[in-house]
């Protein structure tokens, strides 16, 4: 049986879930294989209703899922229906995506006489690759788990999808299964479409499957080598896609220090103690410049450092990480700063938000480790030539961010092409925490961040689970509707230009 | 001193090309990263003019070119002229890619109030990943060698590249490495747009320097396993895109059998035995119907083998190879079918165009190894079910083909639904040889005919050089050009609406 803990009490509890077989796994797999041409044959018109109907559901199980996760994550009511809001608009996004259609790139090049001579009839587009196993994460038991971005995107692209669920919130993935497993007999979508295995060694028989055709995990770089070497373990590779770590570095020029101190820091404090720092957003290196200004931010962020609540982890490994690379980070160089009051010894996955503090010119890889919980390192500069000399040394990251001044244009711009190639996400006044799930929207970095050329949130993220595929000369009855010379209803490149449908 | 060999006598001789060295490697790598930042700041425009005076260089270059690639070859200058002409086009139309400005998908959602809340201004586009080093291949001087569409597209993505010199043509390398330069001085390139290195050693080391960030290879499994396992040894893992083997199985119905049995047997001969069989795209297993229509289809293809002039294959180790896995094919049970005369024992790199003969229920991944060279093997079958089974265990390839009659379509159509997960292209009345190069191609198919969810040939070659970037609430001049308000002259998805430019 699995066990489910409350994180609040750190006391757990039996489920009735048992870990998947070997041989359940083989079936759930075959299952997925089997609905992917059934779920291929239906078409973008099927797929796209059968998200809006995913939406429709999760959002009905609302006040269910939200208990469940909250007992299992102690994320509390507020973060939870706001993630499931998420979770359900993702869905209907991916919707609207697949009706438009351009995430295909249907492109027609008519037989034509070209300087290299006569050519045939050559059309493109993206199809589904095949049956993707997702790992989703401790700390979005909604947005990056069974109901997240991985599994709607992979439906969107038209890949049958089989979900690891999470061993920090067991019910809460079975339940989330549940609803979107309804939501597939309701619309009348192949079994198969979705499924589940429970357990770490069902996830390693997962990805080594032959039926699964690629992987999206979310979590830890050490969790993701172990997977990684169990698909290097297949006779035929397979795409693994995985968003792995991030430090975030902040930068604060000496303009928006002097003009915004007090709101910076509260802001700050804001995105470094949400949902009690467990994000991979999370900026964990802020750095701020020598001085009174500086030293005003600071100081804010101390007062409301000292005065803050205990944050809740996720669980127990997170809880004792968090010590862990405290110590740490103290070792490398960085010194305490601030702290909040030490919470009661109560058995909960709690601790207090911390600051730590170095210097720009003192930083290092070491002292840049990502700490999952409400934790920063405040890094004080000179100028700004120490800061981006410090980015150079650091990981590389989902996001960069500057605070700075109207007055401060070309700082802010040198300084964003000074980052650009250590992050995926450019923040300019905000803070990285917050992802904004839309068309434009990039989630995903250089390594380690991820160790993709794809995005994990937004429209986008739907190009992991698609392979191109061409034809040559075909008949118009073996072609795909998108194909087909008639009007298609989506955007098109024809002949080398693209055509907007009429 | 590396040396230079002749296919035709088999006879080596010394060039003045030394081996790069471990220093210049580095300094070569060095020079690429430096010239990023700067061709990235000089924009599409200049890169568009760029390749096209690539392509101007290229054409300018063509006596010499084909002369030196014709004797480091064999290919025959009526092959080598239409590869060069090939190449020259690729730079122009990655130019013209380059100036329409789709590739880079931009994409503007402005601040809104939404379902989930007001959310930020968020732009996105595609940016160069960074210097790129090319391994070519042997069977391409130019079109998949330094002249070839790896180089053309990273330019085009504004990545430096660095090219890695082909063993068996280093003058061509070399030549054409000194047209590409002289090119990029011309125009106001940067130095180090375009590096090159010699020698295998050079090569490991060069996708082990930092400031390499991605590879792209044409050539056999076993180098790309060697390079990918150099690239493992990195601190920072890159992507590693490799064009690698393929069988390429091709279909005859029975009706086209009936209908066109001289015709395809004359068209597979020239698609087998053309460029001497040394073409990734070469079919190397054809299914045939059993029967009369059969009967005669395969004794013309008997009848134009044995009457086939030699292939002169590129070097002595495609040369062994040739023998080794003809021996391989027959000890897994393809029968000796056709054979050319043996070619006089001159020393070249000559070999007879060889036919085999099995059947599509005795078809095994053993019997479809590729063969880099002009052999064939016929797969008889007494029904389509036998052909689709067969290729169900074999390996996947960049293309598939299907010969139908237009009485056929059902089939046809059948045969492509069938054949779509073991190929990258579906070829209908035609030959996999000869791939069109264009904005609808696709060159990729599932492994191990590459390792990609990617094309290496046509347009779209591109996005291997890519990834995105987003800028959240950036003020306007720290965003690039193609992401500001006003109309960027490409088209843009602006608030989820893909829109054309004015």
């Amino acid at each position: 049986m699995l066990t489910t803990t409350d994180p609040r009490s750190g006391v757990s509890a039996a489920t009735t879930i048992e870990p998947t077989p070997t041989a359940s796994v083989s079936v759930i797999a075959e299952a997925a294989a089997a609905a992917a041409a059934s779920l291929s044959w239906r078409g973008r018109a099927f797929r796209a209703d059968l998200l809006d109907a995913m939406g429709t559901a999760v959002e009905r199980a609302r006040t269910e899922l939200v208990a469940v996760a909250d007992a299992e994550t102690g994320l509390g009511p507020v973060r939870l229906n706001g993630e499931l809001s998420r979770s359900a608009f993702q869905f209907r996004l991916f919707a609207a995506a697949v009706r438009e259609g351009s995430y295909v790139e249907a492109a027609i090049d008519h037989a034509a006489d070209t300087p290299l001579g006569p050519q045939p009839d050559v059309r493109r587009m993206l199809v589904p690759i095949g049956p993707v196993a997702v790992f989703g994460s401790s700390n979005f038991p909604f947005a990056f788990s069974v109901l997240g971005g991985d599994v709607a995107s992979a439906i969107a692209a038209g890949c049958p999808v089989v979900a690891k669920a999470h061993g920090s919130h067991p019910r809460t993935s079975q339940l989330s299964f549940e609803t979107l497993a309804a939501a597939c007999r309701t619309a009348g979508a192949p079994a198969g479409t979705v499924g589940i295995v429970y357990g770490q060694q069902a996830g390693t028989e997962l990805v080594k499957h032959p039926a699964i055709r690629a992987v999206g995990f979310t979590g830890s770089l050490g969790a993701a080598e172990a997977l990684q070497a169990a698909i290097g373990t297949r006779d035929e590779p397979i795409p693994f896609f995985g968003e792995l770590s991030s430090i975030n570095p902040l930068i604060v020029t000496p303009g928006a220090a002097a003009a915004r101190p007090a709101e910076i820091a509260a802001g700050l404090f804001t995105s470094y103690t949400g949902s009690a720092g467990q994000l991979c957003t999370k900026p964990g290196i802020a750095f701020v410049p020598d001085g009174e200004a500086g030293d005003a931010l600071v100081a804010e962020l101390a007062t409301r450092t000292t005065a803050a609540d205990p944050g809740i982890l996720l669980n127990a490994r997170i809880r004792s990480s968090f010590d862990d690379i405290a110590d740490r980070l103290r070792g490398a160089g960085a010194e305490p700063l601030a702290r909040a009051a030490e919470p009661a010894a109560d058995g909960g996955f709690t601790v207090p938000p911390t600051l730590l503090e170095t210097t720009a010119v003192a930083m290092t890889a070491e002292v840049a480790e990502e700490c999952f919980g409400p934790l920063l390192v405040v890094a004080r500069y000179a100028d700004l030539g120490e800061v981006t000399a410090a980015v150079g040394r650091i990981p590389r990251s989902l996001t960069a961010t500057v605070h700075g001044e109207p007055t401060e244009t070309d700082v802010v711009a040198d300084l964003f092409e000074a980052l650009a190639p250590f992050a995926g996400r450019l923040v300019h006044n905000g803070y990285p925490t917050g992802v904004r799930v839309s068309w434009a929207q990039q989630h995903g970095g250089p390594w380690p961040a991820t160790n993709s050329q794809h995005t994990s949130v937004g429209v986008t993220a739907v190009r992991r689970w698609l392979r191109p595929l061409a034809w040559q000369n075909a008949p118009e009855a073996a072609l795909p509707r998108e194909l087909r010379d008639a009007d298609a209803g989506i955007p098109r490149r024809i002949d080398g230009v693209l055509t907007l449908p009429v």
